[in-house]
């Protein structure tokens, strides 16, 4: 299996499956692509190959490409059934996939005010934003209060008890709390701490400070590097 | 099993698990609330007791709420083994979920400029929209394209053969494209056909046509009924 993805600074989708795959110890191949939306680029060009939408992640297995984070967890948890993408609860695994949809579609305010920013430290931003009405601080208030549940149903250490797509999905989430300084509780601060030396989140981590570039669309707050 | 849904004139995410539901025959209770959302409604005084999120629908199994339409189907694609929920193939799985998880977070332009509304016909605002660039063009490029393509590999009726969560999910789409009278190829225009006069979407349809309800809300272009 090969995966798709662009920045591991910036892009939120692909770390997604990329930080599944890796915790659970999933091989894959990764194909990175700098994002790039002009048309003519090698971002567009090559996503034109294998997506009929043009965006990051694809996961590629033999001739058929996955264009969904959500259809790739599934798609995982069925090729490869000895690994627990999912809780194996059922009761958890329903939750859990309720928990991943509801990040799917939902959290517009904290995705387009704190856009996905690894190497980046904007707490001043954060600051104005959880002044704001805007509607960052609610959309905290619901993942403060939705990990708060899970890892009380769960026991953790993650919202499920050990690793699932659960904490994947939020895994850019912990990335945006840590860059924009939004404030949490301490039991909410020792998941995210939790969540962050998780093998394949370092990974990712480790890659995205490593990138060192520059991509003006998701740098509405930053002068420069 | 019991599914909370809101009015079927207007509740298109409430739609598609209940359509799903109905057309494959899985047996289950309706409990419909009116879309009211003012502080101490019945609706959100309701739904606070069964969703973290106050949305519709949620689906009821026990002690178990489900909050969200993926979820759910993937949780009656796991319950109810016999029922071809997805496609049985897993190719043709994989990329029905993509195609529900494009549905699930995109669209954004035809689902906030063309609301679901079963009982209107509002051709001229369709025609202004096809006109202008607020991306409703855009977005039914994509659907048409989406359509046509599954269509021909499968071979129809429906776009993974027989009628499956893929379809349900994009009913309401149907629904959009017939109030608005959005201009489709005639291959789709006989999809379209398909899923309307299919029994669990022709009795959805029906329920919405017979509520002569008024949800201002969801109403940005008729002055009244």
């Amino acid at each position: 299996m090969r995966l798709v993805i662009g920045n591991k600074n910036y892009s939120s989708w692909s770390m997604r499956p990329w930080v599944l795959m890796k915790q659970l110890g999933i091989p894959f191949e990764e194909e990175k692509l700098r994002l790039d939306f002009t048309p003519g680029s090698a971002f567009r060009t090559r996503l034109a190959e294998v997506s009929p939408v043009g965006k990051v992640p694809v996961l590629l297995d033999g001739d058929l490409a996955i264009w969904d984070t959500l259809a790739i967890t599934e798609y995982l948890a069925e090729k490869l059934t000895d690994v627990a993408v999912w809780p194996r609860d059922a009761k958890a695994r329903a939750r859990a996939r309720s928990l991943c949809a509801e990040m799917h579609s939902g959290f517009m305010s904290l995705r387009s005010k704190c856009p996905m920013n690894i190497e980046a430290s904007l707490p001043a931003v954060g600051a104005q934003l959880m002044a704001g009405d805007d509607g960052v601080p609610r959309d905290l208030a619901r993942i403060t209060a939705m990990w708060t549940e899970a890892l009380q149903g769960s026991g953790g250490p993650f919202l499920f008890g050990e690793f699932s797509a659960a904490d994947a999905f939020y895994a850019p989430v912990v990335a945006r709390l840590r860059t924009y300084a939004l404030p949490v509780p301490p039991q909410v601060a020792d998941y995210m701490a939790r969540v962050w030396s998780a093998p394949g989140v370092a990974a990712w981590v480790a890659g995205a400070l490593a990138e060192q570039d520059w991509i003006g669309e998701d740098e509405p707050y930053r002068p420069s590097r």
